[in-house]
């Protein structure tokens, strides 16, 4: 419908709490790639002290660096929660990791997943789950009653990380932007729009997991109407560049009205994560397209930096590096997994009023 | 998952097939609105032979001219379904339906929806097909197992309209192309993206009931492989400048890989559908726009021309208005509703070589 009562949509926010028992054991099944492990390594840096251990099955090659525990094991140091901490494209269960799955229910932890893929629709976990009296939960499930987006420009300021592809720091940027905003005395708050930043936050929308008539709706009641001097930093999700999830970004881009963006990069990463014949586009042309289409609903949208993920190079080279790229594109650069002056650089240059608000 | 068998794929299209008993009474509700009424009139001019009247509550001010009939009248006339031919923005059942609903249910008529809402989530309407036995069928329910994009380019030439904004003539302009494409003796076929060309065509995927993620997903499976020298011409979805469905669009940009676009636009409206704070942009910005962001997946595309809906001009004046265009925009306009030499011309530049594969 086009409208939604206050007290509707303030019952809706409300429900985007997710309860999860913690603290969590984080399972990597049989993973070999790094990217495809973004929810335990999310987990481990930005929600530590939920953290016990980690369990993955023989051939996985990525690792938490967190100590390796059975089920049984975590259990017996205060776990209660079993977190896949892995993704597939696609979002489905891997039929391999059942045993584990199953093993976990067994000594008592609850299984929670992000995946698309419901846990219940597995019949053979949810017998499980049954028998033992266990809780199976999917964290990337929407709330039920989503308007459609209504395009209303709402009162506070917003910050939305967008990205030249997928799994390369959106989420990681808008966290630590949200902290170091607080840490200068601005009132702000993450807002999480995906499975691991919801397990992180304990709030959000699974925004690749609402129906694509209602995304930019949902990106409206993730960051409602705010005090004028309120931050919401809102965790990007997948490229206007990339040809399986671009809808998504560009729902989030709408709905959010960001008043700032920062754009994501992986230095060197040259190609889109599991789509190679894909070239990524250059950092120029990601911000002026994101900037011409986040104008149809926030004329006034700056971008005030880049986010660069410098993991794959030596540390005596990063700075050269987010030098280069800061005289290549006039505005600040910085990687925010890296201390140094470049971050607060991005982080003033962000909270600078808008030309035509000043 | 990343990849899904051919045989899958198969099964996927396959199963996109509808099974609606027809002839259709089509039930206008309260309506005042002629392009909320889009279901209605798309069946009455694309399947007239499946209609035998039309049934309207007191209040409606939006007519399709078929007979209006009672449910009974409509059964006594050979009817098997009510098909609901109204929208509401954001899809849900208006409560004061439920009496003709119900009744239409006693007389022996199954009930059919395009509505988000599944007409089983209503309790009474459940609880009255079950105690007569009669069916209640929604078709915008996107099959099970669609697959994430791949990106692949697949065989086989693709046409899709594009728009300004919603309800403005991309269906009938794809319906109008696919019809005169087979005229010239070109192997072509309509696919639908939408519950009205679904119901038209007996086959489709309503795309922006699909989970976001799996969108351009659905838009591949929508025009599969095909031979060299066939055309799909897929109906479009909404507008990139839409503020609350622009994601569908673009998830259905990227997944179709159109060789060709056609815009489409309506004369004389100059505001967003429902949204009257967002001016439409202009037909050149609209063209660049969807250029830039199709050619990602598919860097040959290029605009055919442009589909003018010039309903609200008197008949004496659209030939006028057609060439002014024509000439602003150095492309063929026509309005594909109004015989002439201009649909003609705007068919034989869809035909038309692309300038890399000539």
């Amino acid at each position: 419908m086009a409208t939604v009562s206050a007290e509707r949509q303030a019952s809706i926010v409300s429900s985007l709490t997710v309860d999860v028992p913690s603290p969590y054991l984080l399972f990597l099944g049989d993973t070999t790639e790094l990217p495809y492990a973004k929810t335990a390594l999310g987990l481990r840096d930005w929600a530590p002290e939920k953290c016990v251990g980690e369990y993955a099955l023989p051939g996985a090659t990525v690792s938490t660096g967190l100590t390796r525990l059975t089920p049984a094991e975590a259990h017996a140091r205060g776990a209660r929660s079993l977190v896949i901490g892995v993704a597939n494209r696609g979002g489905t269960l891997n039929p391999e990791w059942l045993p584990a799955l199953i093993e976990s229910l067994e000594v008592g932890l609850d299984v929670v997943s992000g995946m698309h893929a419901r846990l219940a629709d597995n019949r053979e976990l949810d017998a499980a789950a049954r028998r033992l009296g266990r809780r199976l939960i999917d964290v990337r499930r929407p709330p039920a009653g989503i308007p459609i987006a209504s395009g209303r420009k709402r009162s506070g300021q917003r910050l939305l990380t967008v990205g030249t592809d997928c799994a390369l720091g959106k989420k990681y940027t808008a966290l630590v932007l949200a902290r170091e905003f607080r840490r200068h005395g601005v009132d702000a708050d993450f807002r999480a729009s995906g499975q691991t930043g919801i397990l992180i936050a304990g709030t959000g929308i699974p925004l690749d997991a609402v129906v694509s008539d209602f995304v930019a709706g949902a990106a409206e009641l993730l960051s409602p109407d705010a005090d004028d001097d309120h931050w919401d930093v809102v965790e990007g999700q997948g490229s206007l560049f990339h040809p399986s999830y671009a809808g998504v970004s560009l729902g989030l881009l709408h709905g959010t009205q960001p008043d700032v963006i920062v754009m994501c990069h992986e230095e060197r990463r040259e190609r889109t994560l599991g789509l190679e014949d894909f070239p990524l586009p250059s950092l120029e042309a990601a911000i002026d397209m994101n900037l011409r289409l986040v104008r149809r609903t926030n004329p006034r949208v700056r971008c005030a930096g880049v986010s660069l993920n410098t993991s794959g190079l030596d540390a005596s080279q990063v700075r050269a590096v987010l030098a280069e790229r800061q005289a290549q594109l006039g505005m600040p650069v910085a990687d925010p997994l890296r201390s140094g002056p470049e971050l607060e650089e991005l982080v003033v240059s962000c909270l600078s009023p808008n030309p035509s608000r000043a």
